[in-house]
C-alpha cells in the first residue's frame, strides 16, 4: 500500500461516512465516493454537502470522484473504505463483480456479519479472501457531528501489523483527529459490537427509570464483562481501559444520540421490538449482535450477565422488569 | 463490633449525611446525631427532615438522638459514621474531648487532610491512634439524591479486614442499597480523592468546549493513570474498572452536578481560581485535593498527565487552554 499515490474509495454515505470523507480529504488530493442514487449526487453536487447526512459540512466537489456504480468504484480504488451497516455488508459485497482480494480496506463497520456470526475483517478474510495484512479497523470513540465541527476526537487505527495500521492512520489523522495504532483488530470489533449491546443495556435501565447510580455500577460491570470476554476469545495482551474500548463504550452509553441506547429506553419502557423498531424507523446494530454473542458464546461460555440479559429481554421476550431484576444481583 | 447492641452516631450534616441516616434507619432502631446549631435541629424536629439538604427525606424523629454537643454524642455512641468535608475534618476532631481510639469509625468523607496529606483513614490511625482494624471506608458510586428516591445503588465498604467491612455493610444495606465488601481501604479512598480531581480536569475540557469524543479519552486516560498511582502507591491486588473506583469516576465526571466538575467549567472559561470560588460559594475538594496528590505523587513519581494538567492550571497558574493542548498530545 502506498499512501501517496494509492487511490481511496469510500463504500457508504451515511454519517460516519462523511466524518471519514472529510479527513481522508485532509490527507489525500481526491476520493472516489459511492451513491446508490444519481439524484443523491446531482444534490451532493449542487449544494456541495451531502443532502442526507452531516450536511453542515461542505466540500470541494472537484475532489471527489462520484460513482453510483459500485464495481467501478472498486476496480478504480486501492483502498476502500467500508462504512455501512454491517447488515448490508453482504449485499454490497454480492453488488461487487470484481476480485477485492488485492484492495487493502479499512472498515468503519461497527457490527458483526450476523448471519455468519462474524466480524467483518473474518467476513472479509474468509469469504473475499482479503489477506488479514490488508485489513484495517478504524474505531471510535468518535461522533461523527463531533469531526464535522472539528473537535478533537482519537481514532484507535487497528491492523495486525501495526506498521500497516500507521499506513492507515496516515489517511485519516489531522489536526482534529489524533490516531493511536493497534494490532488488536478481533478485541477492537468485539469491543465496537459489545458496547451497542451495552448501550441497549444502558437504555433499559434508564426506560426501567433505574438511576445514574445504577447506570455507573452498569458500565462498570460491563467492561469488566466486555474485558472477559474478548481476552477469551482472542487472548492477546490489551489494556481494557483504553480509548477503543472504554472510550467507546462510554460515548455510546452515556449519549443520549444513541440509537441502541434509545432502543432499549424504549424496551425499557415497555414497548415490543417490533413497536421499538417501526417507531424509531431503523433497527438497533445492538439488537442483531446480541443474538450474534449469545450464539458465538455458546462456543466460549463466558460469564456475560449483562449481554445475557439483553439477549432474553429481546429474544426471549422476559419482561424487562422481571430480567433486570435478576441482574441487579449479578452487579454487585 | 457489635451490629445489634452498638449505638451508631452520625457527625455530618450534609446531604450524602442525610443519605447514610436514611439508610442506618433501615436497619437500627435508632441513630444519634450531630447538628451544631440547636435552630437547625429545632426545624428538624418540627419539619421532620433534615432543613438544608435532602429535604425529600422525611425522618421518623422518635428514632434520632439529636447532639448540638458533639463530645457528647461520641460518649454515646459505639460506632461513629464520619461524613463532613475532609477540609473540616481536623476542626470537627479537635472538638471531641474525649477519646476515641476504641472507637468504630466508618468514613464517608471523599477527600484528602490537606494540612497533612493523609487519607482519613491514615489521618484517624496516625492522629487519634484508631486502630485499623476499626475503620472502614463508605464508597460510593452514589449520589445522595438518589438514596433519597430509593433508586437501586450500590456502595462499596472496605475495610482491612472483610469481616469487619461486612459488619459495617450491614449497617446501611437495604432493597434499596446493595453493597460490595473490599479489603482495599487506601485504593478506595485514592481513587474517591483522584476523581474529584478528574473531574475538575473534565470540566475544564467542557469550558474550553471539548466535545463528548474528548471526554471519553479523557476518562478512559484517567482510569488508566488511577491505577498507576493507586498500584503504585499501594500495591496490592484489585481490579481498577470495579464500581468504587471506575463506576465512582464515572458518576462523578458525567455527572452535571458534580461541584468540582461545575467548578472546573469555570476555569475552563476563563475564570480565575478566586472567582469561580466566590461565584459558587464553595471550594471544590478536588482543588485542595490537586495540591495534595502533586506532592504525595513528588515521592513516588508516578505518570499523571491529567492530574498534573489540573495541579499546574489551578496553582502554577498557566492557561487552560494551552495546557490542555499540551495534555491532549499526551493522551494518545
Amino acid at each position: 500500500m502506498n499512501i501517496h499515490t494509492d487511490k481511496v474509495g469510500i463504500i457508504g454515505s451515511g454519517s460516519w461516512a462523511t466524518a471519514i470523507a472529510k479527513m481522508l480529504l485532509e490527507n489525500v488530493s481526491e476520493i472516489n465516493w459511492f451513491f446508490r442514487k444519481e439524484s443523491t449526487i446531482k444534490q451532493f453536487k449542487k449544494n456541495k454537502h451531502n443532502p442526507r447526512y452531516l450536511d453542515e459540512v461542505e466540500f470541494d466537489i472537484s475532489r471527489i470522484n462520484f460513482y453510483k456504480d459500485v464495481t467501478r468504484l472498486v476496480k478504480e480504488s486501492d483502498i476502500l473504505i467500508m462504512v455501512v451497516p454491517s447488515a448490508y455488508l453482504p449485499d454490497i459485497l454480492s453488488e461487487i463483480k470484481t476480485d477485492i482480494s488485492d484492495k487493502y480496506i479499512l472498515s468503519g463497520i461497527k457490527g458483526i456479519v450476523t448471519d455468519k456470526n462474524l466480524l467483518v475483517a473474518q467476513y472479509l478474510h474468509t469469504d473475499f479472501n482479503v489477506p488479514y495484512e490488508n485489513l484495517g479497523v478504524l474505531a471510535g470513540p468518535c461522533h461523527a457531528e463531533e469531526v464535522a465541527r472539528e473537535k478533537l476526537s482519537y481514532l484507535t487505527v487497528a491492523a495486525i501489523d501495526e506498521q500497516q495500521a500507521a499506513k492507515f492512520a496516515y489517511l485519516v489523522q489531522c489536526d482534529y483527529i489524533f490516531t493511536t495504532l493497534s494490532d488488536d483488530i478481533w478485541g477492537t470489533e468485539y469491543a465496537a459490537v459489545l458496547k451497542n449491546i451495552i448501550a441497549i443495556a444502558a437504555g433499559i435501565a434508564h426506560g426501567l427509570r433505574y438511576g445514574d447510580n445504577f447506570h455507573a455500577v452498569l458500565i462498570s460491570r460491563a467492561i469488566q464483562e466486555m474485558k472477559r470476554f474478548v481476552d477469551t476469545v482472542h487472548p492477546i495482551h490489551r489494556d481494557i481501559k483504553s480509548p477503543a474500548y472504554l472510550g467507546d463504550l462510554l460515548v455510546t452509553s452515556y449519549s443520549q444520540f444513541s440509537r441502541n441506547r434509545t432502543f432499549g429506553t424504549m424496551i425499557g419502557k415497555g414497548y415490543s421490538v417490533k413497536a421499538a423498531q417501526l417507531e424509531l424507523n431503523m433497527v438497533a446494530e445492538g439488537y442483531y449482535a446480541s443474538k450474534s454473542i449469545h450464539k458465538i458464546n455458546e462456543k466460549y461460555k463466558v460469564n456475560m450477565p449483562i449481554t445475557e440479559t439483553v439477549y432474553k429481554i429481546l429474544y426471549d421476550k422476559v419482561p424487562p422488569a422481571r430480567a433486570f431484576t435478576q441482574l441487579t444481583k449479578k452487579l454487585r
